[in-house]
C-alpha cells in the first residue's frame, strides 16, 4: 500500500476532492444507476438465466466503486481529522452501508443472487444531492407539530375504527377481520383511500363505520396539505429572500439605497444561475423582467457590434419602460448569476422608488441613442 | 399548382389569417370533436360494423382538414420567413404529427381501422388554446426545485419499498411479487393511493411496509398540494396585476394618481371582458363592485331615456356608496374591457386615497340629481 | 277555490311569509328527511314487504307538502307580479320539478314504487339553504380559469391514456380493454386514484403508462388544491371584511377614528351571531378575545347586580388587558350580533391607535373601580 | 377508607397533583400503550392461546391504574369543589369511561376476552395530550361555515349518485346495487376515491355518472384541502404571535420600542423551549438565526473561559452580522425558552429599526474585543 500511494494517490485525491464536495460526481450517479437497473434485472427469472454473466459484471463493478469511494473518503477524513464527523453524518452512514451491505450478507452466507438486492441502499447516495432537500426538511421541521398532531389522530382513528370492525366482522369474515392486526391492515388501505378491497367489511353497520373512516381519510389529506402548503409559503419567501440578498449588495445600482429600501428591493428579487453561452434574452420576444448581473458576463448583440456587460450592470428594461418587444440577443460568456426583476415587481419598484426609475431611464435612453 | 394558385389561395389566405391566430378556429375545434369521437367509437365492433362507412367518411374529412391546414399554415410560414420557427413550435409539431401519423401508418401496412387510432394526436391540437396554460405552466417552472424533490422522494420511496416486497412476498406470492418490476407496479398503485387489489401483500412484515407506503403517499400529495398553492397564490397575484396595470392607465380618473398609488389601485382591480350586448347591472339587485371601462361601451337605461357611457368612464358606484340596490340596467354595445373594483377594495381605496372618494361622490350626486 | 280562500288564505299566506324567506323553514326541512329517508328504505326489499303502507303514507304526506308548497309560492309570486323571476330561479325550478317529477312519472305509467324514486330531486331543495354555498359559488367563478385547465388537461391525459392502454391491451384482455369507451372506464378510475381494480393492465408497457396517469393524478389533486385554496384565501378575506364593515360603523367607539384607520380595523374583526340567553363569556375562564355589540344586549352577571350593556358596547377588554381569567359570566338577552376582537389583533391594535387603547384603558378602569 | 386517609394519602396526592395537570404523566402513557397492546395482541387466536396468563395480567394491571387514576381525581375534583366541571369535561368523561366500561361489560355478562376490547376507550386518554389539537380545533371551528357546505355538497352527490346507480343497475346487479343503502356503501367508497372495487357499475350510463362521481371526489378533496389551508395559514400566524407577545415583553432589549415596533417584532419573532443542558448553537456551524432569552441561561463556551448570559439576554448575532460561522458552543444550563430571529427576518428589522442595528451591532463589537 506505501509503494502504491505516491504514485496512485495524487489522482486519487483528486477524485477525492471532486467527490467530497456536496454534490455528487457524475460518475457516482452512473454507478448508481447501472447498479440499480441490474439489481432490478436480475430479479427477472429469464432475464438473470439470459444475462447473469453481464448482471454480475456489472454489480461487481458498482460494488467496487462505492468500497473505493468510501475508503478513499474515510482517508481524506481521517487525514483532516474530521473522522468522527464524517462516519456519522448521513453522508457517512450511506457510504458505509453502501460498501459493506453486499459483501456482510454474502459473508453471512446468502447466496450471491440474493445479496445482491442490498445493492438497494445504493439508491440512498442520491438524497443528499435532491436539489430543495434543505427547504423541504425546514417546512417539516417547522410544521411538526400540528403534523403530529394530524398524525396521532390518524392514529387513534385507526385503532379504533379496527377494534370496531373486528368487534362487528370477526364472527362473519373471520378470514379478513380474525384479529385486531387483521383489521388495522383494513382499516390502513381505507383511511389512505388506497382501498385495495381485499378485505371489505359487509355488516351494515361495518359499512357505515368504513364510511365514516374514508370520510375521515379526506379529512386526513387536507389538513396534511393544508399545513404543508402554509409551511411552504413562509419558507418560499425565506428561501428566496436569503438567496437574493447577498446578491443585492453587489450591484452597484441598489448601492445608493437605504436598509430599509434593499430589505424591499430583495423581496422582489429572484436569483438564477445561467449556464455559459446560453441565450437569456431572445431578439423580437416579449419581455416580462429584466435582470441584473450578479456575478458574470453577458454579451449583447448589437447590430455591427457586441458590447459586454459585466458584474453589476444590468440590461432587459427596455422591453418594460416601453412595453416593446427585446431589441438584442443577449448571451452568457460564462456561468453566471443574475438577479430577475419582474415586470409586476419593476413595476411597483419605479412607483416606489422614482429615483431608481430616473437611473434605469436615464440608462435606457443612453443606450436606445447609442444603438441608432 | 400554380394554376389553382390565383384564384383558390385568396381565401385560403383568408383562412389561414384566421386560424393563425393565438386561439383555434371553431372548424378546427369542431374537427378535433368529430375526429376523435369517430375514432371512439370505431374501436365499438358492433357499432363498427353497422356504420363504418360513415365512421370512415367522417375520419377521412378530417384528416384531409388538418392536412390541409398544416400544408396551408406551412406554406404561409415560408412566405413570411419564419417556417423554422413554425416548424419546430409546439404547435408545428402538433401540426404535422396530427397530417402525418395517420398516413404514415397506412404508408407502414397498418390496417385503416388501426390506423385511424393515431387520430388520437389530433387532440393535442386544443392544447395551446387551454385558456390559463401559461399560468400554470409559470407555477410549474417556478416551483420545479421542491417538486422535483418531492419526485425523487417518491421514487426512493417507491423502489425501496418493491425491493423490500420483493424480499418478503416473492417465495409467498410468486405470480405477485416474482420480481421487483412486478413489486414496482404494486408500490406505485400503493403510493399513488389508488389500490388496484390485484396485488397485495399479506406477510405481516409486508403488510407494515407497505401501511408506511400508503401513508407516505398521503405525505407526498400533501407536499404536491401545499408547494403548488404556494406557487399560485403568488402566481394569480401577478396575473391580475398584469392584465389590470395597462387598464389602469387608459382610464382618466386615476391619471391624477401618483405612480405609487396606481400599483396601489392596480392591486385592487380586477379586469374582465365582456361580450356585445350583455347585461352587466340588472336594476334592483344588490351590488358589490363599481366598473371603469377600460376599453369598449354601455349604455344605461335610465327611464325615459339611454346614456352611453364610452371609455374612462365608470358605473355602478351608488349601490356601493349608499349600500342601495342597482337602479338601472347597464349593458354593453359591443365587446368591452372592465376594471372590476370589489365592495372591500371601493372601501379600502375611499379610506386611503380620499380625493378619489370624493371625485366618485361628486359624480354619483351629479348622477343622481339628473336621474331626478 | 274561490269559497277556500277568504277563511284559509290568511293562514296560508301567513306560511308563505316564512317559507319564502332565504332559509327553508324546519317544516321543509323535515318532510325533505323524512321523504329521503322513506325512500331509502322503499328499495330495501324486506322493509317495504313489511312496512310499505307505512312509507307510502309518509311520502305521500311528503308528495302533499312539496305540491301546496310550490303551489302557493308560485300564487306569491303572481300576486307580487315576480312571477318569471321565480320560475327560472333554481329555487323556483327544484320547487316544480319536486312537486311535478313523481306525479308525471305515474302519469307515464311508471309503478308507484318506482316513481317514488323521483324524490330524490327533493334533497335539491337542502341547496340554497346551504350556508357558505355563496362563497364556495364565487371561489369557483374566480378561479374558473386555472380549473378549467386543469380539467382540460385532466381530459387529454384521460383520452390519450385510454387510447395508448386500448392499442397495448386490447388483444390480451379484451373483455377489459375492447374498446376505447372500455379503456375511458379504466382511465378515469386510475386518474382520479380511485382504482377499483375491475380492469387492470397486464402488459408490461401497459402498466408503464398506468404509473404515469397514477402520477399524473397525484399531480391534478395537487393543481386543484393549490388553486382553491388561492381562492379561498382571498374570499375569506373579503366576506369578513364586508360583514364586519356595515356592523363597524354602528359602534360608537369606532366613529372617532378616519375611514382609513375603519378599513384598519374591520380588516381585524370577525362577526358572529349569537342567540338568545346564551353564555358568551364566562367567569374564571382564560379569555383571548373582546366583544363589540353590533346589535342586541348583554346582562353581566357581577356579584349582587346585573349590568345590562347595549349596542355599541364592549366587553371582555379586561382579560386582555391584564392577562386575568374572565371576571363576570356575560349572557345575551335576545339574539345579538357582536364584533369579534382577537387578542392578537386587540394588541395590533392599541400599538397602531394608542388612543383607542386609552379609551379602552380609562373604561376598564372605571369598571374595575366600580365592580370592586 | 378512612383509615387509609392518613398514611396512603400524601403520596397519592402528590401523584394526583402530577396527574391532573395539562400533560398525562409517563405512567399513563405506559398504561395505555401496555393496555392497548396487549388487547391488540389478545384477538390473535395463537397468542392468546400460548399466553393468555400474561395478558390478562397486564390488562388487569393497567384497569387497577385506571380506576385508580379516575377515583383519585374525583376525590381531588370534589375536595377542590370543582367536581361537576371535571365530571362533564372531556377529560373526566375519558377518565371514567376507561375505568368502568370494561367493569361494566363483564357485569352484563359479556366473556373476559370480549370485554377487554373496551380496553380500546383507553385509547381516549391520549387525546387531551395533543401538542397542536387546540390549533387544529380552532382552524375547524373557523373554517366550520365552508367546511359544512362542502360536506352537505358531499352528502347530496352521495345521495343522488346513489339513486341513479340503484336505478340503473339494480336488475343487472341485484347483488351490489339492490336497494340504494347498497348503493350508498358504493357511492362512498368511490367519491372518497378508496375505490375497493367489490361494487363496480357495469352498464354504460352507470359508468359515466359513476365517473362523474369520482370527479366530484377530487374535487371535495381540493375544496377541503384548499379551506383549511387557508385556516392554518391564518392560525399559524395568529399562535405564533400570542406565544411570543409575552416573552417580547421580558427582554430588556426591545424595551425602548414602541408599542407599533413591538407588534412588529413580536410576528418576527419565534418561540422555541429547550431542555436543559442542550447544545444550541454549535462552533463552525454557519448561523441563520439569533437567539434572545426570555427564560433560563446559557453558558457559553469561550476559549479558557465560560460566560453565563441570563433573562434578557442575547446572543448568535456575530454570525449574522458578517456571515461567519457560529464562534463558540453555547449549551442551555436549565429549561429555557428562546426567542428566534431568523437571518431574513434580522436583516428586515435592522433595516426597519436603525437604533436596534446600532445596539447589536455595539453589543457584538464589545463581545469581540473581550474575546480577543
Amino acid at each position: 500500500m506505501s509503494r502504491l500511494k505516491p504514485s496512485a494517490f495524487p489522482a486519487l485525491k483528486q477524485f477525492v476532492t471532486a467527490t467530497s464536495g456536496r454534490d455528487m460526481t457524475k460518475a457516482a450517479y452512473i454507478a448508481v444507476s447501472c447498479g440499480v437497473a441490474m439489481m432490478v434485472v436480475l430479479t427477472i427469472d429469464p432475464a438473470y438465466a439470459a444475462i447473469h454473466y453481464c448482471i454480475d459484471a456489472v454489480l461487481w463493478g458498482c460494488l467496487a466503486f462505492f468500497i473505493l469511494e468510501w475508503v478513499i473518503r474515510l482517508r481524506h477524513a481521517f487525514d483532516t481529522g474530521q473522522h468522527r464527523a464524517y462516519i456519522f453524518s448521513f453522508r457517512g452512514l450511506v457510504d458505509a452501508v453502501s460498501a459493506l451491505a453486499v459483501p456482510l450478507a454474502l459473508l453471512a452466507g446468502v447466496s450471491l443472487r440474493s445479496a445482491w438486492l442490498f445493492g438497494a441502499f445504493w439508491m440512498l447516495k442520491v438524497v443528499p444531492g435532491i436539489p430543495g432537500l434543505r427547504q423541504l426538511r425546514r417546512v417539516l421541521v417547522l410544521e411538526s407539530g400540528p403534523l403530529l398532531s394530524v398524525l396521532v389522530i390518524f392514529l387513534l382513528v385507526l385503532f379504533m375504527a379496527s377494534v370496531a370492525e373486528f368487534v362487528l366482522e370477526h364472527d362473519v369474515q373471520p378470514a379478513g377481520f380474525g384479529s385486531v392486526p387483521a383489521a388495522l391492515w383494513w382499516a390502513v388501505a381505507t383511511l389512505t383511500t388506497t382501498g385495495y378491497g381485499d378485505v371489505v367489511p359487509i355488516t351494515p353497520l361495518g359499512r357505515i363505520i368504513a364510511a365514516g373512516v374514508m370520510i375521515c381519510g379526506l379529512g386526513v389529506f387536507g389538513l396534511w396539505a393544508g399545513i404543508l402548503a402554509t409551511g411552504f409559503a413562509a419558507e418560499t419567501r425565506r428561501d428566496n429572500f436569503l438567496r437574493s440578498w447577498e446578491s443585492v449588495r453587489k450591484v452597484p445600482f441598489f448601492a445608493t439605497l437605504g436598509p430599509s429600501a434593499v430589505a424591499d428591493v430583495t423581496q422582489m428579487l429572484r436569483t438564477i444561475d445561467i449556464p455559459a453561452r446560453t441565450t437569456i434574452i431572445r431578439k423580437g420576444q416579449p419581455g416580462d423582467c429584466m435582470y441584473f448581473i450578479a456575478n458574470g458576463e453577458v454579451e449583447v448583440d448589437l447590430p455591427g457590434k457586441k458590447v459586454t456587460l459585466g458584474e453589476g450592470a444590468f440590461f432587459g428594461e427596455m422591453a418594460l419602460l416601453g412595453n416593446n418587444p427585446r431589441t438584442a440577443n443577449i448571451t452568457t460568456t460564462r456561468v453566471s448569476q443574475f438577479l430577475v426583476l419582474d415586470l409586476v415587481d419593476f413595476r411597483l419598484l419605479m412607483a416606489r422608488h422614482p429615483d431608481l426609475a430616473e437611473t434605469i431611464d436615464a440608462e435606457a435612453k443612453r443606450r436606445l441613442q447609442e444603438n441608432n
